[in-house]
């Protein structure tokens, strides 16, 4: 059975990741999505076991020590962290699986997991970006600008990234994010067993 | 308009590669094919402009001098490139090119296009790489063996380029090729003037 590919997806406030995946996932639910364990309380409206597992702190600290881990970081006090355990059952499942993080996150997932695609969701504009972040009018110019100050941090930091889709018309982004996963099967990334294979005259 | 995409296709002998091209230009005629200029005298069944121009010597180096050539090598003698003028046309017109060159012909093209999207065709294992080197069962042992040789060296750099295929089932194969050249559109190396234009607020 073939493996299914890991996908860690990063994208700035104004990207509209949120929406895109809610659309993905209901367009494709056979695509796992990774569940964060977090340290933090829940908060009303959340539920165990949808985005987040909440877990106590004494259990992020043994999981981190026994490197259960694919990425994880410390924001205000809470923990945040991808465990490494459902990645794995996944594409030995033959599974495709999503991970949301931030640039950070992607990078050291990239140095556990070197086959994993990872896809940057952009703003069609530095306009269209600043009009996303100004909300409904209500926040403050400081506010705004604090906001874009960091979105644009972290698109500077999109070249680091393997595919980069635009989020502009939504229905044209999930099409494109479906296209990365199946193509990208195809990517060096995801092929050098084969390689290796043929090299050394044994059938991957 | 968009542009068009630069796909740069290397692959061993017994990788198929003859075979793939014809099929897939049956498939989408659209897509143009890079001719080669070369030095070396007609062969009987070669047509002029059909995979080569046939220049002289003076007319090469004249085009080499003036950086008129996205790569060249010269082989027993003569000389053999790729012309940049009808690549560069070819994506201005929103046209995907496809070119055929050798694992140091991609690397030289790539370092002057960075844009360039490279694509190794893999034979699927050592067994049937030897298989169809071995041709009718007429070629020397020696012969077989440097072909082979020839053949596991330049697999090796494989790990150059950014997409393998694996030329087992033709149709297969050129499916494969076909949604190298449609996804790689949302590829880093063809995204990052749309980067850089949200970065400095420029409509691109």
């Amino acid at each position: 059975m073939n493996k299914g590919g890991v996908f860690v997806v990063a994208g700035p406030s104004g990207s509209g990741k949120d929406t895109l995946f809610k659309e993905l996932f209901k367009r494709k639910p056979e695509i796992k999505f990774s569940i964060s364990s977090i340290t933090r309380p829940m908060r009303v409206g959340e539920v165990e076991g949808e985005k987040y597992n909440f877990i106590t702190r004494e259990k992020f600290l043994s999981m981190l020590e026994n490197d259960e881990l694919l990425e994880y970081n410390e924001y205000i006090g809470n923990y945040y962290g991808t465990p490494k355990a459902p990645v794995i059952a996944a594409i030995e499942n033959g599974d495709d699986i999503l991970i949301e993080v931030d640039v950070n996150g992607a990078k050291e997932i990239c140095q556990k997991l070197p086959e994993a695609i990872t896809v940057f969701i952009m703003p069609p504009s530095y306009k269209e970006l600043k009009r996303r972040l100004s909300g409904r009018g209500t926040e403050t110019q400081d506010l705004i600008d604090k906001r874009m100050k960091e979105a644009l941090n972290e698109i500077a930091r999109a070249t680091e990234f393997d595919y980069i889709v635009v989020n502009d018309d939504i229905q044209t982004a999930v099409d494109d994010i479906i296209e990365v996963m199946s193509s990208s099967r195809l990517a060096l990334k995801r092929q050098k067993n084969l390689i290796d294979g043929v090299l050394s005259n044994v059938e991957s």
